[in-house]
């Protein structure tokens, strides 16, 4: 059965829990014998991004990259899952116009929350100069002005916040 | 009906009619219903490719950009057409192991013949130095060693040229 394509975009700072999320959702969507694809930084930066940088114009840039792909893929009844930090306003609106059927998915999850968690020591380093950059650190995040759905990952269990995705895309017309 | 993605990647010189044939077997395959996507210069310039030039590496950088994208289109059912100069063997085998479903158009042309087209005065423009790197005047294009179909634009009309491939495709089994 054929099903209509989209694009579930997950932002939100490190350690926030998108791709653990995303992750599990595109399980779920497989299961269900949907199209999927997931597009996070690891899987890009290879083929895709491996010039790019952490300022402002390389964040951007990648983003318009990444939009590109997801924009062909969704148009042609993929269900894609993109997982960035994707921390500016003027970016998510640029992919959001760019891409038919966008959801924005923001992750949120306090600072403090993230840092305590950070998974790969990636919030300690920032915080001892060693990266810079990092985004919640020296780099701001702009919280979303136009999130279609928002899961708190401090309060809800990974299987809580990916029920309230399903929920949502259930009612927005998306599962088979 | 759902039908088997793949891509059909055209490589040959500027002006050997790479874009206006890869536009003709696109525009049939829509009509037999296949979903289809054409990737080309001018298409992911903007979006994908806008740092970069004309030299070896930067072209190699293009292709593995678009090979990306091509490979993602094509194993979701997508009839991607691509036609870049690629002028490489190696960048070729590149692209030839990263899409499954593969399959190498040779657009071929004597040089000749297409610096008289010279649809965008690139070729006189070359030819005096005003543009360096150029392929077939100031820079190599290797002759593909391993193309899957040979069409010569200098003998054939456009439409007996897509015949060949039309036929070729569907010996393969990829035509709905």
């Amino acid at each position: 059965m054929e099903h209509k394509g989209f694009t579930l975009w997950f932002t939100g700072l490190a350690c926030s829990g998108k791709t653990v999320l995303a992750d599990a959702v595109a399980e779920d969507l497989k299961k269900r014998g949907m199209k999927v694809e997931r597009l996070d930084g690891d899987i890009v930066r290879e083929s895709l991004t491996s010039d790019l940088g952490f300022s402002e114009e390389d964040r951007n840039e990648n983003i318009k990259r990444v939009t590109f792909v997801a924009k062909l893929l969704s148009r042609n009844g993929v269900a894609v899952l993109a997982s960035f930090i994707s921390p500016y306003n003027k970016i998510r609106a640029y992919s959001r116009n760019e891409i038919d059927d966008y959801i924005l998915v923001y992750v949120k999850c306090p600072i403090k929350v993230c840092e305590q968690r950070d998974v790969k020591g990636m919030y300690a380093k920032a915080r001892a100069g060693e990266i810079k950059n990092f985004t919640g650190i020296d780099h701001p995040f702009e919280e979303p002005n136009h999130a279609d759905i928002i899961v708190e990952t401090d309060k809800q269990s990974v299987e809580e916040s990916k029920q309230i995705i399903l929920n949502a895309l259930e009612k927005m017309g998306y599962l088979l």
